[in-house]
């Protein structure tokens, strides 16, 4: 009785997780953490009205969920002007950057990122065999220059920029993302991954020609939406890239209950208005954490603040150690220098007073185990 | 400004659907159907307790979904009498097959199942460049012994079967699938499918050893469950091909609602038993309604009915449109012989009555457009 045989890629393969989720650690733990800030949820939860409407749909839920998703593009067409034919719905952006990658990634084809960016887009590159080449941050933030400049040095067919940032939170202005689109060379296809851009400062969602073959952008109601459990997100871009999704992705694959909240979440723009403000207030917060315990705290367009730990990525993760000791669960970026940072999500007041509360003893013990 | 550059195989896949989903067709008629019957969707609906965990889910749908499904796995475990490491959680039937297919076949590896079975496996195999072939059903079922015979002169790597099988309704006893592996080639794997078994005859689950690197069983929380919207699925295999999965499924992609109503609905054993009962009853009633139409019920392990309707394909057609203009929704099976027949769910005391009154019309109407 033999193995079944595996491709190739796969058994190139390591068996690795892009993400520990806070579950798992839960479990490790043996209890729940006080605060849950580690993952970007929003702890605010979504709309009410989404709530109500996906309590309505679970009676409902012996049917399939509607295949093209036609009432949810039809909201979001009208929100961003344009057809439903330049919209994909999906199972979050982690699901449609899968099917994106199948798209246009065989074995040996280059694609490029940032050193430190999502690595859950990583994992979908190694996944169907491409070479990932990376640049490095500049300044702490993914840079679109340094991008398309490696693009064009190997020919990639790829090249990830996420506007604003995870893990750091920075941002570059839309105007400026496009006006770079000049240097991006023939055959390359940006992903804009613009999870975060729902609670970014005024412009910075790239007005990018949704006719463009050049880019596709990412958008979730994983985040400022508050549906990350819900797993449901959508692309813009130009109708024939749209349509190529047709070929692979699974058709009857987004959760109908989720499809119900996520019209309802989008319909309802004064809650919206709230959760801005309360991530807003979070940032400020959070910022105001780090600089009483002396620390910087990066500018953030996002629903988290990197704080710099203002040594290197040894003393971080002593930091970040000392906060889940504490029940705080937050995380930290991978990639050195961005990894002298923790990173901690926006919260309720408590989240808040509980992560002011653990951190002087967090910084205190790792001070300690690492002396300067 | 050039197109995407597209994988070969993307360029030579069609934009093609596995099946128009319900929800199409009702927007394309410009009103919902009577009757629902079509999708083997189970009108019954979830447990009352998977619906109230559900409900209670969707406030808490701002985390993310447990990446494990640990809870579920679980409980699974303790049903099956296997270990958790023998389980992998996924977005339906549907997902696993899509991972399933990607694990093991490159393009122009050979893959074998039945003409006229599961049209979203041969999506999923075209989708990865596989080489499908295609073996009658015999006597109406897909037949191990033909498919296994195919599989050893091809030289497949994945074997298609489901029990009881889609379209038909037939099925086989569990323990003569067993006793049919002798006859499976080395290195070809078995995907059983064993989406209806929840209601089939006792003894149609096959027995198989978990252990068994030649055979993975598919199941659902789509159909007997009543959660096809849902999207949650799992399979059952060695630890080995189980864990292989974490090299390509997208690890948080089980929504959180519907792990929730999973688990809720797997403790609810009682409503399992009597949804069995309403399906039984509704597949006599259906079968009833074929008689007084004078044509032949097939057989049924599964939640739905294949009518023969007694002349070729064109005609089971006529009688389908003629079901679909009066508000009627059915399928047919799509491969001859089995296209003599219409397929019908099980539904509601409301649905069979819709679909009593329109059957002796739709009937009539194809008799009087194909006359013999």
């Amino acid at each position: 009785m033999t193995q079944p045989r595996y491709t190739q890629i796969v058994q190139s393969l390591p068996a690795t997780v892009p993400f520990v989720g806070p579950e798992t650690q839960i479990r490790a733990r043996g209890e729940p953490f006080k605060a849950r800030i580690g993952a970007n949820e929003s702890v605010f939860g979504p709309s009410p009205r989404a709530i109500e409407a996906m309590r309505d749909a679970a009676s409902e839920v012996w049917m399939y969920g509607d295949a093209e998703s036609y009432d949810l593009k039809q909201e979001l067409s009208a929100r961003h002007g344009v057809t439903p034919a330049h919209i994909v719905v999906g199972s979050g952006i982690d699901g449609l950057l899968g099917s994106l990658v199948r798209l246009v990634v065989e074995p040996g084809d280059t694609v490029v990122t940032s050193d430190g960016a999502y690595p859950t887009f990583n994992y979908h590159v190694a996944g169907f065999g491409g070479v990932l080449h990376k640049v490095p941050y500049v300044e702490d933030r993914e840079d679109p220059a340094t991008l398309f400049a490696k693009a064009a040095e190997v020919g990639a067919k790829l090249v990830y920029l996420a506007n604003p940032d995870n893990p750091m939170g920075s941002w570059h202005r839309g105007e400026e993302i496009v006006a770079a689109l000049d240097k991006l060379p023939d055959g390359a296809l940006l992903v804009l991954d613009e999870a975060y851009v729902e609670c970014a400062p005024e412009g910075t969602a790239a007005p990018v020609d949704v006719d463009d073959p050049r880019v596709i952008r990412m958008r979730t109601f994983s985040k400022v939406y508050g549906m990350a459990g819900a797993r449901i997100g959508y692309a813009l871009a130009a109708p024939e890239l749209i349509s190529s999704f047709n070929k692979v992705r699974d058709h009857f694959g987004v959760n109908r209950i989720a499809q119900a909240g996520a019209l309802a979440a989008l319909r309802d723009t004064a809650y919206l208005d709230e959760v801005r403000g309360k991530i807003a207030a979070s940032r400020e917060r959070l910022a105001a954490i780090a600089r009483e315990n002396g620390l910087e705290p990066l500018p953030s367009a996002t629903n988290f603040v990197a704080i710099d730990c203002g040594r290197d990525g040894a003393f971080a993760k002593a930091v970040l150690d000392g906060l889940i000791a504490r029940s705080i669960f937050v995380r930290m970026p991978f990639a050195a220098p961005q990894n002298r940072c923790i990173r901690v999500s926006c919260g309720t007041e408590a989240d808040m007073a509980a992560f002011a509360a653990a951190f002087p003893g967090a910084l205190d013990d790792a001070r300690t185990d690492q002396p300067e």
